[in-house]
C-alpha cells in the first residue's frame, strides 16, 4: 500500500458506509468493511454486492468484508464509523479493545441523540478513551448512497476540531467524482445534517398529503430558517446553514424518494401509522429520534421550532398529520423578515 | 363591490396571470383579464377555462376576459402586470393612454432586463409617468401556477419601496391557501426572483445529462452563494435570499417539471439545441435572456458568477453542457467557508 495508499476500517455495512468502502477502494485504499450480518459480508467478499443495502453494484476488489470487529481495525490508518445515532456508543464499545495507538475516527452519521442532547463527535468524545483519539472528523453533505455508487457527481463536506486531520481525511475520500470540501465548523456541519432528516420527514408528509410543490418550498425554506436559529444558539456559524450540510443537504433529502426520512413521512401523509411505517422500512430512520432531540433541545435554548414541534405533536402525541401542516402553513406572522433576521441576530447583526 | 371588494386589471393571460386573477376572483374581487389573444379571451368567457396556459381549471364567476386594454384598466384600483420581461416596455405603453389618476402597479414577473440591467420595477419606473404612479409592488415566490390554480398551499411575498401600499396588496391576494408576506428589501426580492431562473436552466442540464440529486443540490447551494453575490452587490439584503424568494422559490424551479426554465435545460442537457428547444416550449423562457444580463452584471459589478458565466457560454456561445457542468463540479476551491463568507462579507462581516 505505497503512494499513500493506506488500509481503512469502515465500521457499517450498510448502504452509505458500503458506498463510502467504494469511494475509498476507488482511490486505491484498501477498505475493511464491518458488519454484523454475517450473509451480507459473505455477498460482499464472494459476489462484490451488499443485495440488502446497495442491490445491483458491482463492488470494487480492494473492500473485505468482515464480521471481525479484530481484522477490521487492525493496523487500520482510519476507522471511519457508519452506523445509526441509536448504535454508536455501543459499536464503539466494541472497537475499543483493539485500537492500540491514537488515530483518527471519522463518522458519517447524521442525528443528535435524545436525552444527552449530544452532537456525535461529542458522542464519540466521550467513549473513545482520550490517549486513543488522534482527532474526529465528521463527513457529510448532499449524498445519496445509491448515486456515489454510480459515481455520479456528488459533494460533501469535512470538518473537525483538527483541520490539519480534516484535510488528511478529504484527500483520503476526494476523487473526480466524489469532491470534498472543507470547514472549519463542526457544530454547524453536525447539526445541520442532523436537523434537515426533521424537515425531510415533514416535506415526506406534505407530500404524502398532496400539497404540491409550492408548499414543500415553503415548508424547507422555513425549515432551514429553524435549522439555523436552533444551530446558532449551539454555537454553530450561521453561514454553514448555507452550505452544503445546510441547505444542500436539506434539498437532496426532501426532495428525492431516496431519502428514507422523507419516505417515512410520506407514508404518513398518507395515514399510515408510524410503527407500521418503521417496521415497513426496516432501516433507521434518523429524523424520528432526531425530533424528539429537537423538542428538548427547543426548551433547553429557549428557541421555537414550529417544524420540529409540530412533527414532535404527530410522532409523540398521535397528532395529525395534516392539522400539524395546516397550522405550519396559517401561522400569524406575515413579514418574512422578522424570521429570517432572527437567524443571523445573534451573531452577525445585534 | 363594496367589503372592500374592488376591480383590478390583470394585464396578460398566461398561467400565471390566470391562476392569480383565479386568486382574486376566489377573494371576491372583480378581475379584468387582459390578453391579446381573442381565443383565448372568447374561452375564458364562454367556458370559463384558459385552455392553452391552464387547462382543466374552471375559473370562477368573477373573472372577465378582454382584448380591450380600455376595457381592462378603466376604473381599475390596481393594475398588475403578469408579461414576460421583455414584453414589459411595450405593454406599459399600451396601458398608459387608459390611467387617468395615480395608482398602483403590482407586477409578477421575474427577469432583469439585458443591456440596461434593469429590475423590472426600475423598468416600470422609467415607462410609467411619475404622476401616474401611486406606487409599485411586486409579488414574487416558489408558486407554480397549476399548483395555485388547485388552490394548493401556496406562500409568496410582496414588496415595495412603499410597505404601506404593499400591506394593501397582500390584504388583496391573501386567503386561506395563498399567504402572502412582505418583505421591505424589494430589491433582493425582485434580484433573487429573476437569478433563479439561471440555475434552474443549469439544474435542468444536469438532471438531462443524468447526474442525479447529489449533483444538482451541490449546484443549488452554490446557486443561492451565486444570486446572493450578486444581489449584495446589487443592494440587496443577503438575508432575503434566505426567504421564499430566494432559496424557496430556487428549490421549487430547480426541482420541478412545471418549471419552464428547468425543462428548458432539461432538453439542452440531452443535446438538442437552443433555437429547437424555444420553439418547441411556445413559452417564454425567462432564464435564458436573465443569462445575458448577469453575464454583463457580472462585468459590471466586477462579480465571479462561475455558474451563470458557464450557462451564458453553453447559450450563446455553443459550448458543450456537460463539459461546462464538469468544469463547474471540478473547480479548484476546497474550503467551502470562502465561497459562504463572500455572500454576507460586503454587508455583515467587514
Amino acid at each position: 500500500m505505497g503512494n499513500g495508499k493506506v488500509k481503512v476500517a469502515m465500521i457499517g455495512a450498510g448502504s452509505w458506509g458500503t458506498a463510502l468502502s467504494l469511494v475509498l477502494a476507488d482511490n486505491g485504499h484498501t477498505v475493511y468493511l464491518w458488519g454484523k450480518n454475517q450473509q451480507t459480508i459473505d455477498e460482499i467478499n464472494k459476489v462484490h454486492e451488499n443485495k440488502k443495502y446497495l442491490p445491483n453494484i458491482l463492488l470494487p476488489d480492494g473492500i473485505h468484508g468482515t464480521t471481525s470487529m479484530e481484522e477490521a481495525v487492525r493496523d487500520a490508518a482510519y476507522i471511519t464509523l457508519s452506523v445509526p445515532t441509536k448504535a454508536m456508543r455501543e459499536v464503539i464499545k466494541q472497537i475499543i479493545p483493539f485500537v492500540k495507538s491514537p488515530i483518527t475516527f471519522v463518522h458519517v452519521s447524521k442525528g443528535i441523540e435524545p436525552e444527552s442532547l449530544l452532537r456525535i463527535s461529542e458522542i464519540m468524545e466521550e467513549e473513545i478513551p482520550k490517549e486513543l483519539i488522534k482527532s474526529i472528523v465528521v463527513l457529510s453533505g448532499p449524498s445519496h448512497a445509491e448515486e456515489v455508487s454510480l459515481r455520479h457527481p456528488t459533494t460533501v463536506t469535512v470538518s473537525s476540531k483538527s483541520m490539519e486531520e480534516a484535510q488528511k481525511v478529504q484527500d483520503l475520500f476526494i476523487n473526480s467524482n466524489f469532491r470534498v470540501y472543507t470547514n472549519p465548523d463542526i457544530i454547524g456541519v453536525e447539526i445541520g445534517g442532523a436537523l434537515k432528516n426533521i424537515i425531510a420527514v415533514c416535506a415526506g408528509i406534505t407530500d404524502g398529503l398532496g400539497y404540491g410543490d409550492n408548499a414543500k418550498a415553503a415548508l424547507i425554506t422555513r425549515g432551514l430558517a429553524e435549522m439555523a436559529r436552533l444551530g446558532t444558539k449551539m454555537g454553530a456559524n450561521p453561514l454553514t446553514f448555507a452550505g452544503l450540510t445546510g441547505i444542500g443537504d436539506l434539498i437532496v433529502t426532501c426532495t428525492s424518494p431516496h431519502s428514507r426520512n422523507w419516505r417515512a413521512g410520506n407514508q404518513l401523509g398518507k395515514g399510515r401509522q408510524m410503527e407500521e411505517v418503521l417496521n415497513d422500512m426496516g432501516m433507521a430512520v434518523e429524523g424520528i429520534r432526531t425530533t424528539k432531540a429537537a423538542h428538548q433541545l427547543s426548551e433547553k435554548y429557549n428557541v421555537e421550532l414550529p417544524i420540529a414541534s409540530a412533527l414532535y405533536n404527530v410522532l409523540f402525541n398521535g397528532g395529525d398529520p395534516k392539522k400539524a401542516v395546516d397550522s405550519l402553513m396559517e401561522r400569524g406572522k406575515t413579514s418574512e423578515m422578522e424570521d429570517l433576521i432572527n437567524i443571523l441576530a445573534s451573531q452577525y447583526i445585534e
